[in-house]
């Protein structure tokens, strides 16, 4: 799937219609941004650029796809010749992997020849739109796991039998792990990002010997040091008293029982009737995980209900991002390269919130509040909310886009991914100090400007 | 991603423990099935069988799978050298794709070797699921989007920027398709698959000219005989006028506009408009397409308010299902095959709906139920409906459950996905006919027996 067809057809016939226009190597600037914070929080946790990069990296027309475009007799052919030949030289500035970002601030910019910046839209929305989606929820998920001291406690994810698709899955899989669970039960990709995997036994393993003793044991002679029974097949107390008398067992030949898995009924009172079992019979420090449709909200609230779960299991709603199964994100030009300058340009809406940013953005994240500023301006030290009243003084800060590809080359060797899952439990936990968007001083003004003149005349919107 | 590390975690570990107990290799048969109808309908349409073939068609360890498996230091070497060396042989029976299947019918029937079957249940669910929960969506929309005779109407699918990653977008596509749409935008799609693509221009091609004059006429330039204007990047009725003005300039080529896309704003006043200007400045054949967060329910609304719309764009709704983003489809053991006879399995529940159906079964279509049979047992003329009271007496009907695979071989080329189409826009039309699902007597009988039996002493369930 690392075929430059993988874009919508608009994105072809626009690129055909460029070319005959004489302008589809006119340099542009576009950025790639979502507008509403999701699951009704405020911002986002950035995930999906190593799968840009990667796509972008080694991306080029094959024969067999020029062929296909021949065949929809829409293209001519000297058109055709011109994608045969061309090498995709985009250049890429974006945040690393795991900021936290807020809605509007550029997740990625990208600039290039219009064709080429145009054609990518699609697939880079698909990718970063998605796994932004799902290391936020994750990020939700595990913020809501912490025992009663705070402590974050494990979550797993175990999604991939309903994730949307096979890249549905691995995808999410990664963005999971990015935003903060702790292993995956998908093997493929504990492999392809090198993330821990984990896993015990199903139903079936206890329906094919039938007995649950038999189960276990055949269990823990396979994995002596590495078994978590799974209790809820026919009664779960009783189960969990099973798994004692095999931990008993596995105690005699010197391993120990790592815990219980409950998947079914109520997680509460069940776990709280394990964690009694398993301390009477002398398991203090065996855990209990549990599974069944889990998101934030049913985490809180077995917590609320005094639920004694130490690992966590969460599936479909987490990597279909269930209440929410899409980002939204969107892709707007923001800057035309004319006569050897950046020209602003905008996109106007009758709704406020879809009126674009334009310029060549640069986001400053200052401490109190995160400024977009254009490349191109001379910067103010104040900046005006994007949204609602008020103003903030800055004089510095960071620099949250940083280059990523340049000609179409990757700046830099992909980061370990365990790094980008620090960094992002990091920012989630700080992401109060950056409550509000803001827009440079200058940005402002020209903004104003540009949708002052458009709404006079909208033929001449620059 | 054809890899059998497509799974999680705890298929591999089963395997390593049945290995280790010496029943790996034992031959068994699971189903597939989903237990609600998604999106509060009654059943779905079957769709994922292709993906799942070419899938288990090629699969095998390759060293590097091996290698990984190796260094999670979970597994014996011989057990990895017997994964080296096999080969797949599962048998697959599964109703035609395009199918109109109910709640707990079969969607496949595996059977083959306990590890391999067990190993494979993940990415078959993934699949099979995701593609079925789309296909069904599919027919849904395709089935509001009719004229006022009657009659369908285009649906174009627009999904890839907003699916749940790359092949989130490529199965939503074939499936979209499957379920009813005419096309997609997806380039890749349409070359994989052989499905019709569409598609015009953007609003950053008019935001490219700044003057709809121009842009539309550059447009009409590049593609006569295929251009279908988007006019509401800035004021949608003006931008119908303008959208006239170059179709006359076209007309007076030898060309005719295709039509105009509308994708906000108040689609259904804005179609009546857009309607009345094309047909006063002499374009009565010029289509009016729409879209904009478009599903079966806004498709029916902008109907009931009478909305003037030929073609439907449908994106993010469609293609992540977002009313309910995963079928939940499971895979549950049905029986073992022990002393050359097949020796049906249940799984119990205190939830009734999720007792599961014993045996190796088949299903029998009357046209006027579904009929659960087991392939082992003689069959009565008689049926007990699978939920709540009645009876059916029967005494033939086509079994759906067909060969797809025998030993790890395919039985049969591909299908055309046009064919497939075609079948299930049959089959979604006479879903009535075919309302409950039914337990053959002996079946329904056996299934009785074993649920008293497991009641009685759940650690004797057979």
């Amino acid at each position: 799937m690392n075929s430059p067809l993988l874009t919508d057809l608009y994105q072809l016939t626009m690129a055909a219609g460029y070319w005959r226009a004489g302008v589809h190597d006119e340099r542009v600037c576009f950025h790639l941004f979502y507008r509403v914070g999701p699951f009704g929080g405020e911002g986002a946790i950035f995930a999906g650029l190593e799968t840009v990069l990667s796509f972008l990296d080694s991306l080029r027309f094959a024969e067999e796809d020029i062929a296909y475009l021949r065949s929809l007799g829409l293209f001519e052919e000297a058109f055709l010749e011109m994608l045969q030949g061309a090498r995709f030289e985009l250049d890429i500035m974006a945040p690393k992997e795991g900021s936290y970002m807020l809605p509007h601030a550029p997740l990625l910019r990208v600039e290039g020849p219009l064709w080429q910046a145009q054609l990518v839209e699609t697939a880079l929305i698909n990718m970063v739109g998605f796994e932004t989606l799902i290391a936020t929820k994750a990020a939700r998920v595990c913020d809501a796991a912490r025992d009663r001291d705070g402590k974050r406690q494990s979550v797993l994810e175990f999604g991939l039998r309903r994730a949307q698709g096979r890249d549905g899955g691995m995808s999410a899989t990664r963005a999971s792990y990015i935003g903060g669970c702790n292993a995956t039960s998908n093997v493929l990709g504990g492999k392809k990002f090198g993330i821990p995997v984990r896993g015990t036994h199903a139903h079936s393993w206890v329906m094919r010997f039938g007995d649950e003793h038999l189960a276990f044991r055949r269990y823990a002679e396979a994995f002596p040091d590495a078994s978590i029974f799974l209790v809820d097949t026919y009664d779960t107390l009783r189960g969990v008293e099973i798994a004692c008398d095999i931990g008993e067992e596995m105690r005699a030949k010197g391993h120990e029982m790592l815990g219980v898995r409950l998947d079914s009924g109520d997680l509460a009172e069940l776990s709280k009737g394990a964690r009694t079992i398993l301390d009477r019979r002398g398991f203090p420090n065996a855990k209990i995980v549990a599974s069944d449709s889990l998101d934030e909200y049913a985490i809180a609230e077995l917590k609320a209900r005094g639920a004694e779960i130490d690992i966590w299991g969460v599936g479909t709603r987490l990597v279909t991002a269930k209440e929410q199964p899409a980002l939204g994100a969107v892709y707007k030009l923001g800057a035309v390269r004319e006569n050897d300058r950046w020209a602003p340009r905008i996109k106007l809406s009758s709704t406020p919130a879809k009126v674009s940013i334009p310029g060549r953005l640069q986001l400053v994240r200052t401490g109190r509040g995160d400024v977009l500023v254009d490349e191109d301006l001379e910067r103010s030290t104040r900046a005006f909310p994007h949204q609602g009243e008020g103003l903030l003084e800055f004089d510095s800060g960071i620099s949250m886009l940083e280059p990523a590809m340049q000609a179409g080359r990757r700046t830099h060797a992909p980061k370990p991914l365990s790094e980008i899952r620090q960094r992002a439990l990091r920012e989630w936990d700080a992401r109060e100090n950056h409550p509000a968007l803001y827009l440079e001083e200058r940005l402002h003004n020209v903004r104003e400007q540009l949708i002052a003149a458009a709404q006079k005349d909208p033929e001449e919107t620059p």
